[in-house]
């Protein structure tokens, strides 16, 4: 070092070119102001309003949700096994921490577990499937158990992508899309193949779309996987049965691997609306496809009625994948060694909760049915009053818990933006949040057509909070297009 | 489908070759032949022995470890703070349990933390680092919590690799080493860059050994990062100061990034050895070096006197990081949302433990000293019976959970494996794990100088069964050397 100069290995030119190139726009640049804005207020700055409301994120437990109760029960009976002794929990709480500590190694959560997640976990899982499934069969050797969805979702795309030029390996992902997606795609360097959801059909997915998307992408990569969200993140639709079965067709036909990220299907709001799962519609066309198609599909305990977030608990399917495959796969996730423990033994009682006539299966009931009533008037005031501003369209939240509203931006908004290298609907997100302390995130984020404008919202504020955030939204969107115009 | 022939997408030939490449013997073959054998037992299939007695891994409460009372305590408080209200716990864990709250989203440990970890906990982190290392400042904006150790090293090497050909990125690993290391760099397409330990010297690092390793990569690749593991996986030793010091000048020279994986800082067994952090020895060089040599190091909560590898806690810190690439490493971090936040928790118990005066300080302290002095014994019991049997010879276990002995085997032994495709010491391991149920993992799984054979023995069983595990090694060690003489 001595004499010589200041020399630095790792900069921004020498790092790995495709981390740069990732996004994420849920937590990106508005979030991090919004973190700042919150210091602010902290030390006193003096702002038009006195606290930030997060909207910018699916986080259940941080707008107030409360947990349900016997889920934490037994995480803290498998915590301290000491409580086991004590008369306040119970008894299938305790029987379910029992179950679990048997499975463990030294009877601790605190071991590690095998890679693929606790034997009697997956098997759990596969029982769950099953009766959501109908009956269609579900091989617990098939489950493997992860940190929460994205690690599923990261994992099977690493297995797919590989490549170089003409033959790099192409994934479709709906535009509007969750951008975890665009962002593990960036990462392995695959290409990212776009197909538009239409917004006119609320946010359907058109077979015509799909076929002329694929097409102009066999151009210049190959594409091996399509991937759907459903229920629908950022769009907040729930896919009709005639459309899934289109899509697997779709699939067959053109020899696409499905990845179907299902992490909401509990969360189904809009009246004749219902989840179907891929794997139940795959069953359901007959042997022809279900004997073939190669289908992935993912779930978590972050969603739904749990939104047990911070535990990183879910759990993926796989079906029809090659043997000698499914073997890699087993290896890649044992380098890792094995998902978290405490989000293992929760995604087990997700799947295996309270049955009629145990001890806490009516409270679990009431808590699960409140929490999901909650959601669902809570999607429907969300679309309510954001139509009744002039400039902003948003379709019905079926499902999921965002709403994804189209926003007109004023021509004049537009260029500031562009001068000041923003793109528009961030340029609208950003001063909305400086100016009412609202935390969205621009659509820009999870893509959209050119030209259109959007932002997501959860629907996830408690209603009171709800409904001041959307007076706000409301009279900040008046106020931005006189402004503008 | 109709009419055409069954088609797979995505098969061994069409799957990313990069996982191909990847292998982790800690979780490879012989570990699952191990777990097919206790499923055989338990369906009542006659073997020479009743049990399997797994020492192929680092997981500590699988083997009988008790966890410690107080961070149980406070991680069941969290998950269900209703018991905050019971008398029944000390003051300082309902107090922990408290502040943990209080800093996450909605009081939830079911709420996603900040990617980075949720800021006390990042704030006890450095704390702590500033008292292990005798006031060397830590600033918490560079503590990253993560998903266990794995984590952090995976994501550091990410950052890192890049390029193709020549000027591919190397990264230099101790051999023999962990297979996270080699599975990390197969999985990233980066240079393996071995330098091998001086097991003479009792798996010291030798500078002409680094120096020569280097040279002979740079004729092919950019070699940019040297790994180093302190106390050694797989190899028992404690890196002396003067090692360190003589580490940290060479990466000075020759304008490495370091990174440090000192998750065994708490296991140091031996007279005369000490742990150093290299953080620390850094700093003691003076700003000619702490200003400037880049360092990312790493700690776990899966070692240690704690052993909760189910937890997956862990936090890295990086020092001299390049501003803008640190930027990258929060956008890449923020991808996965956030480590496990139950993991956090205890993390900051880690980092945080009850004080002098505190109603939990005497019974902490009780606990860790136990189980630590009980690890210091069986390392010693470990390296004295291995070092009675003809033919295998044990460095002495300083720190860390394993011995890695050297074994001789006969001629007749390495040839019959040769005609199985088996490497010598897997051949060895499997035998021994039919003959006695014994699971071991062999040296090649690791690396090791050609030539020479290993087994790595982690020293975790009980006392009792150590003693029986280690008299069947020995004869079964004898027996062997017999049969193929």
């Amino acid at each position: 070092v001595e004499g010589s100069q200041h020399f630095t290995v790792l900069t921004i030119d020498t790092m790995n070119p495709t981390v740069k190139n990732v996004e994420y726009a849920v937590r990106g640049p508005i979030v991090q102001r919004a973190m700042q804005i919150e210091k602010e207020l902290r030390e006193g700055v003096k702002k038009p309003f006195t606290e930030v409301i997060k909207a910018n994120i699916g986080d259940a437990h941080a707008m107030g949700q409360q947990p349900i109760t016997f889920f934490r029960q037994v995480l803290a009976l498998c915590s301290y096994p000491e409580l086991l002794n004590e008369n306040m929990f119970p008894e299938d709480a305790k029987n379910r921490a029992r179950r679990i500590l048997q499975a463990c190694g030294g009877g601790s959560v605190g071991a590690y577990s095998a890679s693929q997640g606790i034997d009697c976990v997956r098997q759990d899982v596969a029982r769950y499937i099953e009766r959501r499934d109908g009956g269609v069969p579900c091989d617990p050797d098939n489950v493997y158990l992860t940190t929460g969805a994205s690690d599923g979702i990261v994992t099977m795309l690493k297995l797919l992508v590989c490549g170089e030029g003409a033959s790099r390996t192409g994934v479709m992902i709906s535009i509007p899309q969750y951008p975890l997606y665009s962002a593990a795609l960036a990462e392995l360097g695959a290409v990212q193949i776009n197909y538009y959801l239409n917004e006119e059909k609320c946010w359907s997915m058109d077979l015509s779309e799909l076929e002329s998307s694929l097409a102009e992408a066999r151009k210049h990569c190959n594409p091996k996987a399509l991937c759907i969200i459903n229920p629908g993140n950022p769009t907040g639709q729930v896919q009709s049965r005639q459309c899934i079965e289109d899509v697997i067709r779709f699939a067959a036909k053109e020899r696409l691997f499905l990845m179907a990220d299902e992490v909401y299907q509990d969360n189904v709001y809009a009246e004749g609306c219902q989840f179907h799962s891929f794997k139940k519609v795959l069953f359901e066309l007959g042997p022809e496809y279900s004997d073939n198609v190669e289908l992935a599909s993912f779930h978590s305990t972050s969603k739904c009625y749990m939104g047990e977030c911070g535990f990183r608990g879910g759990y993926m399917e796989v079906i029809n994948m090659d043997a000698e495959v499914q073997a890699q796969l087993s290896k890649l996730v044992s380098v890792r060694l094995c998902p978290p423990v405490p989000g293992q033994a929760l995604m087990d009682l997700v799947v295996n909760s309270p049955q009629p006539g145990e001890p806490s299966h009516i409270t679990f009931m009431k808590e699960r049915t409140a929490t999901l009533s909650l959601l669902a008037e809570k999607a429907k005031l969300t679309e309510q009053i954001l139509n009744t501003v002039p400039g902003i369209t948003c379709n019905p939240v079926q499902g999921a818990m965002y709403s994804f509203p189209n926003i007109s931006l004023p021509e004049k908004s537009i260029k500031e933006a562009k001068a000041l290298g923003q793109a528009p609907d961030m340029f609208y997100c950003m001063k909305l949040l400086e100016e009412t302390g609202i935390c969205l995130v621009p659509g820009s984020g999870f893509g959209q057509k050119d030209g259109t404008y959007h932002f997501r919202m959860t629907i996830l504020p408690p209603t009171d909070k709800l409904k001041i955030l959307l007076a706000k939204v409301k009279e900040f969107h008046q106020k931005f297009t006189q402004q503008y115009s």
